[in-house]
């Protein structure tokens, strides 16, 4: 395979943004956790427009192991999720399926443990897919579209280039790639470090 | 970028190996950390003739975090290492470079702490290179020499083409593509699975 040349990527540099392992909460369990009526707190905002990092933390429990504090992301969602890394999924004991945010069909369930109680989530662990956001504007300019599946290099001393990444496009998007904490070790790759397109 | 064909890869099934973190002790540190004269005893052989995992484990103390049961691997050797994953060098609160093995001028050190006493490592710490052990034989046939330097091909739901894996080949080896954990999960790779290298 020779090397690759300016032209073989999109005219585009996609910083990335690492996901460290996080829980996403509906209202029904955010009050069993937290209590009745409980409001998230922001600890800092996110990229991606309204989401942020709540000051709030929950404890997960697995078949083998236990993981505490991990982060609540907020706002509150219609449905809870929560998202690993694989090697969090060894210290649990679970094998969680690479999936798309919102995807929990069929997912295994983790004991969840707040200052106000338990709770048994049924499904909602996952392995988050890679995926790019992207706002509508730039994606139209790249000739690229809403869930196309792309190619990234990643360039340096482990470089790599990963297949399978989802274009994901919304006007309120900003431009980011995300992974989570083993891609982004394998890669050793940090928060803001950028990475291209492969044309496609 | 086009899809993959059958003559894009080397004629060889290379089976993965992840090696967690672990140990490997020089004589004088095995006395320090297990007695003088102490002898390591054989959990299980390991893939490369000679090499076993030893039952005896340390604990390594980072300035961070602390790492329980880390795996000491024998037999004994000129020098002491640790080869750990960058998520756990988050964990202990290190950054060691990527080197191949035994390469650990200015890498950082750690503490390490055994049944009989504990002793500051000066240096040692790394991120094992990426490497494909290959018999000699092997190598020859497939016209790749030790230290080159090939792209390897994972498929499945997280594919990725690994570049900068390094060839070792010597007598002895056994054909082996040894990965470490945050590139395994990376890749969603277990031992035993099989991936083929792009043709140089």
């Amino acid at each position: 395979m020779r090397q690759f040349q300016e032209e073989d990527f999109l005219p585009v540099e996609v910083p990335v943004g690492v996901s460290g392992r996080h829980i996403h909460l509906c209202r029904e369990d955010l009050d069993a956790l937290f209590g009745p009526g409980y409001e998230l707190t922001v600890l800092r905002p996110l990229s991606q427009e309204g989401e942020f990092a709540a000051r709030e933390t929950v404890t997960i429990v697995g078949p083998r192991g236990v993981l505490e504090g991990v982060r609540v992301l907020g706002p509150v969602r219609a449905y809870s999720q929560v998202e690993i890394a694989m090697t969090d999924g060894f210290r649990l004991g679970l094998r969680p399926p690479v999936r798309q945010s919102g995807d929990v069909e069929g997912t295994p369930g983790i004991a969840v443990v707040g200052p106000a109680g338990a709770l048994n989530l049924r499904r909602g662990v996952i392995l988050a897919a890679r995926h790019i956001h992207m706002e509508e504007e730039r994606a139209k300019i790249l000739n690229l579209h809403d869930e196309q599946q792309v190619r990234v290099w990643v360039p340096g001393v482990r470089a790599m280039i990963l297949d399978n990444v989802i274009i994901r496009t919304s006007p309120h998007y900003r431009l980011e790639l995300h992974l989570d904490t083993d891609e982004a070790n394998a890669a050793l790759l940090s928060g803001g470090d950028k990475v291209k397109i492969l044309r496609p």
